[in-house]
């Protein structure tokens, strides 16, 4: 579709800070003159008639006319059936790659330089799968499943991204050596998606020995593709080497459409007092306007955050400034406006 | 036991580089004095009455007489019916607990300094099971198999390392918000053993946040327990803070014995070439002489080695010098020599 037709997305501010970043993304947005609109919905789980808690009908409804939505941080209320209302999101969509690119941010000081790699994770199964059971009093075991069909899938976005990115290599990572079924099926299905896509490199490492290379030096790394739990793990450890989770965006794609997220929690200590770090929402909004093909304006509003990020003038507290979220984000539309 | 009756070990040399850097701990050791005479075993498996592969009845004899190993690097010879000849041992002479020190070497150039910290990693369970089915075709299920008896004994093991070791403060690593039962049933005994040890101050953390907070700060770390793959993970990922697996030490304690090794591979390339840097098995020999309560021993040869790579004249290398393994061996003999 032609990038002047205004687009609908589904907007899930979130809980805490969430209100307030997902606001600033809002100002942003329209400063860069970005051709969305927004549909805010709440996703807080309602008592069906089974008496159980759901998601409510209005977050369908709304993406299944939207497909693509924005999401802030959610605290999981207490009790109300759910492990966690992140999860219960990527599994009430389908959204089966987790993909969250870990990029060095000038200006940013951490240990490491040039760190440009991207985790992409599935999102559905493994040890996610929620299949837990006591066999004896004291004896208990979780289940890890792994089918054909969600290693494909993700095996095949994998390749798809790195294509589509620019990227070289693909990495399997994996514990085979230990659970050859599962892991096993996964590394099988990588292989032959990886037989299918020789214009991309393939390799395969055990995951103990990923985290080692990964902080003696991230920058061997581009494309690394892995069962749920161990995405989960090694995208925070990535997150950590460029600066955290409050810089790292993150997006959940699916068949029927996408959600971008920002992976950090709500922080109810600061919640309401201005003092939040949007970027890893707008950075993950950034994700989400490349995913609709609006690059353009993607590559504008990035310029513009990063810029305002390596000037180091202007910046909240936990990227090492005094500013307030307004401060950070009015500078951010500020610049926008002037980056062709 | 008083340290003036000589004690037995059993000694795996191991393969590729393993004879080698054996000699170099046995040489050390007797230019120590320390009282250790060693038994060498062979643990290559042999084929059963029952047509299976086993290790060799020798190693059984062997540690039950002495009670404590020193191991090599082991190739798993393939299609003898063991996932790894390592787990195989750590198995067989049920070694619950994996113990890794990670402590920054001086001398040593790394994006981190300051760390001294030690995984604990229960050593038989959890998703090194080994149970694995396939449901359907394309559909495979693991194991996670976590036991309240293995959770309290590798729980009460961290609490009496810490106290034994002046350590503060024990983190049980967990992932209990997704596997409620069975990293629950691990957190509950890490909880239960907890309110048993007040001196020692306990915290509970998700495994994705330590890796997070790892990165970016190790030196907040002290002691941390977990499930078996967790440590596995975390063991590796910490020893790259501090210069890999050349340079980590590793111990598995069990009830009625213990096994040293170092968890390097067996380097074929440079095997009988005299390259090979034997610091990571010396490092667990000096664990293995603190186990035996001859400490003084231990310090002599840790300052002695530390000292070495800390000049930085005569290094192996991997540890960026040009010196051999006899050249480096001999070096620390020499200054063990003249350390009171
Ligand atoms: C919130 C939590 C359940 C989640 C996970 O474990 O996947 C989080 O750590 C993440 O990475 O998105
Ligand atoms: C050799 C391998 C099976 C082993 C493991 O996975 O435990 C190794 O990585 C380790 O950490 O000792």
């Amino acid at each position: 579709y032609s990038s002047n037709r205004r687009k609908l997305v589904t907007m899930i501010p979130g809980d805490g800070i969430g209100p307030e970043i997902s606001c600033s993304v809002q100002k942003i947005f329209a400063a860069a003159g970005a051709p969305i609109d927004w549909e805010e919905v709440d996703v807080t789980p309602v008592k069906g008639a089974d008496g159980n808690f759901h998601l409510p009908q209005k977050v369908f409804d709304s993406m299944a006319v939207t497909e693509v939505g924005l999401k802030g941080p959610l605290a999981t209320p207490v009790g109300k059936g759910h492990r966690s209302l992140n999860l219960a999101l990527r599994k009430a969509f389908n959204l089966y790659a987790n993909v969250r690119p870990c990029k060095s941010i000038e200006g940013f000081k951490t240990p490491y330089e040039a760190v440009d790699l991207v985790t992409i994770r599935e999102n559905t199964e493994g040890e996610y799968s929620g299949i837990e059971h006591t066999i004896v009093d004291g004896v208990v075991q979780s289940i890890k499943l792994i089918t054909e069909q969600a290693s494909m899938r993700v095996a095949e976005y994998a390749f798809k991204y790195a294509r589509d990115n620019n990227r070289n290599t693909v990495v399997a990572v994996h514990k085979a050596n230990i659970m050859r079924m599962s892991d096993g099926l996964f590394l099988k299905c990588c292989r032959h998606v990886a037989g299918q896509n020789k214009d991309i490199k393939f390799k395969e490492m055990y995951l103990d020995t990923v985290c080692l290379n990964m902080v003696q030096d991230p920058t061997q790394f581009d494309v690394l593709v892995m069962p749920n739990l161990y995405g989960d793990i090694l995208s925070d450890l990535c997150a950590g080497l460029i600066g955290g989770l409050g810089v790292t965006p993150s997006g959940n794609i699916g068949e029927d459409g996408a959600i971008f997220e920002s992976v950090h929690g709500t922080a109810p200590d600061i919640a309401g007092k201005d003092l939040a770090n949007p970027t890893a929402l707008l950075l993950s909004a950034v994700m989400m306007l490349r995913y609709m093909n609006l690059g353009d304006y993607a590559r504008r509003i990035e310029t513009a955050a990063l810029g305002v990020i390596r000037d180091g003038q202007i910046l909240t507290g936990d990227l090492g400034g005094s500013s307030t979220c307004s401060q950070f984000t009015d500078e951010i539309c500020r610049r926008v406006e002037s980056i062709n």
